[in-house]
């Protein structure tokens, strides 16, 4: 049975899911959500996922949510298959892309996010961005990707010399970023450019960042 | 080469790697870091972790942080020793594991922390609680609770009728709850407070929990 994936094609969540299915070029079918409708807030949605929030992946008769959750689902179901996200056949190596795939979470996304959030989402819902809690948090994650370019200055990617799942994470959240007057934030470091750069042009990547358009 | 762990016994953090250890039976030795003092900001401890947040765990060469990586190496790396924290011969169990783990650092972590941080550690550095901050959390916890109460409604425990690491990413945060005023979080929601006292009062927890005082 293929697998299908319930999310709208601008959520960075949805995106952080569909980079991963084609890095392990596994098939699967798209089913818009429309969250400015609501259709996460209905019973059919909250049947999948109590919390109400894209995306959800459906394997057969699983049903999961929690993008991060679903990616690492992937990665091992098909560990054997496309490109090896989470070095598998390497203790050590997978390890680290643990380590990283955690500060994404804990120390990336939780600044990220409410930038994004303010700058792109606010104004879609007739609400006006918040620009201090933007510019606390653009400083906030300039720390945070200061210890990332020097991390960035010993290795290619955030792992190792590798490309991992640690670093498919970062590319919904940073890819609006690039389109706000905080792309700086990216630029003026050397080794994040360059890693940016480079991880960002993956072909699985490109392929589901052109729908990335809030307009 | 045995398991050092670094970090103080009263940090969130380093109690869930220590009651994952004692879970999986692991022998380590505990390094205590003096947080007031501002050991972790010295460059001994930054070489062990850039971001300077403990705890830290070296397993021979492999120096680790993040405290949910670590638990994730050491149950994979340990998943026939003790007991199994990731249901690693069951894919559909072990993707429930990992969905209910991002729950908890998603949902569930971005609120309690902001409540013990305020409620407990701010009078330890002499700063006065934010109970503005407080209140916004607990009101927001709750509604992540309801969730989780109708999940344990039907499940003995978050990923299914099994104890795994998504249950166990939850104690050190929780324990501290119970000793404020908002224990009434998880006291008034019949299958939390079920969960909550079946999870804390395995002996691995009860092990570490008694030397969790902030006095």
């Amino acid at each position: 049975m293929a697998i299908k994936l319930y999310g709208p094609m601008v959520s960075t969540c949805a995106v952080r899911v569909m980079t991963c299915l084609h890095e392990k070029l596994v098939e699967y079918s798209l089913h818009p959500v429309d969250l400015l409708a609501g259709e996460h807030r209905q019973p059919a949605f909250l049947s999948k996922n109590p919390f109400g929030l894209a995306p959800v992946l459906e394997d057969g008769d699983l049903t999961l949510f929690e993008s991060r959750a679903i990616t690492g689902y992937l990665a091992e179901k098909y560990k054997d298959k496309g490109y090896d996200l989470i070095r598998h056949q390497n203790p050590k190596e997978a390890a680290f892309v643990k380590v990283w795939i955690e500060v994404e979470s804990h120390h990336f996304n939780p600044l990220i996010h409410p930038i994004i959030y303010h700058y792109f989402v606010s104004p879609l819902l007739g609400k006006t961005p918040d620009q201090s809690i933007i510019d606390a948090n653009v400083a906030q994650l300039g720390k945070v990707l200061d210890v990332y370019d020097t991390r960035l200055s010993s290795n290619k990617y955030l792992a190792g010399d590798f490309y991992s799942l640690a670093d498919l994470h970062h590319l919904p959240y940073t890819h609006y970023l690039m389109k706000t007057p905080y792309a700086d934030l990216i630029q003026s470091r050397p080794h994040v450019r360059a890693w940016w750069e480079n991880v960002s042009s993956r072909p699985t990547f490109a392929k589901v960042s052109t729908n990335m358009k809030f307009e």
